[in-house]
């Protein structure tokens, strides 16, 4: 059975998600975060050496990264959660793993590294300001041709592209005036599969 | 033919030299950083939205995102730049290509801001330093049985993993303390293929 190590608020509630949306049957292994930094406790390092959160456990595999994990488990159980390989959208598909950890979480991380450092961090703040919003502008554009991230059909792009949007509501302030985000954001959490794997993960301090 | 929309001293040299690895033709249009910001030019918005380099431009696809782009141009021109579909070892390969963005980068971005910031960084600085040692360690011990990042073959997960290393020379302290991953510097930048791809694409601050 495959085993998630999941920490609460954080980005493996994805992985929770696509499992109920695969309907597979999964054990969780739960991890709090150190409510003074607000990071990973140790625990995790007895899994994997970085101590981040998700990780999977699958037939002796310990796989980590999110965009490899939700890669791992749609190619190996959900092929119906990805445009097919060989159809041109599967690039696009594949895309929105890459860009939901590489482009679009690492502003988000700079915004919650200054709001620490308070007003020492207000000389960058324009310029974290100015990625936030062409990335919000840029992901709200990309919705405007179909609902979902990759095309006409929910796939698991969309799992990968909540966490960074969910966040963005309340770190970049993310609301209604970005109708296609806005409505994505509730559609998604109106899932079933969604509701399911929030029950199951605990404290989510990102979805209303 | 292959266009790749390159920027100096900048993460689409990987690019380059995955092309020059697969001995395929390809044509360079060249972006200089504004020397003052050092931001890539509003001109690469004129092919992509987020106006980040690198882009590559095939059979009418415009391509973003180096993990994906490096998926695509193995999957499509080079399969035998990664472990076969079918090996273990495949997951392994394919890991990388996400964590080199995912996990690795993001610490040096952050590193990069503070240290712009200057004093006014401080608080944040120990943070980010314990991020960055967490992640040298991991990659010199990943590469303690085997010299290539997924296993015995030289595949494009170096190539991805290549820029985020360079930038940790000068951004991380990293040198040949860490004796794994100085012989992978030196082993990458002695390819023919390296240094071609470095010849084509201009200014590049990150390797000797």
């Amino acid at each position: 059975m495959i085993r998630v190590h999941h920490l609460n608020n954080s980005r493996s509630q994805r992985v929770l998600w696509l499992l109920e949306e695969l309907g597979l049957p999964y054990e969780i292994v739960a991890y709090a975060r150190d409510p003074k930094t607000m990071l990973a406790p140790d625990a995790l390092k007895r899994v994997h050496p970085l101590g981040k959160s998700p990780l999977i456990e699958d037939d002796g595999r310990v796989l980590a990264e999110t965009g490899l994990i939700v890669d791992y488990l749609v190619s190996r159980y959900g092929p119906h959660l990805a445009p097919d390989p060989s159809a041109e959208l599967h690039w696009r598909y594949r895309y929105w793993l890459h860009y939901a950890e590489g482009s679009a979480m690492p502003p988000l991380l700079l915004k919650l590294i200054l709001n620490r450092l308070g007003w020492l961090g207000r000389p960058a703040r324009p310029f974290v300001e100015r990625q936030l919003t062409t990335h919000l502008d840029y992901q709200e554009a990309e919705l405007s041709a179909d609902p979902w991230f990759a095309g006409p059909e929910f796939t698991a792009a969309d799992v990968m592209m909540s966490f960074p949007l969910e966040i963005a509501v309340s770190r970049a302030g993310l609301n209604a005036s970005r109708p296609n985000l806005w409505a994505f954001l509730e559609r998604i959490h109106a899932r079933p599969a969604y509701r399911r794997a929030l029950e199951k993960g605990g404290a989510y301090a990102f979805a209303r």
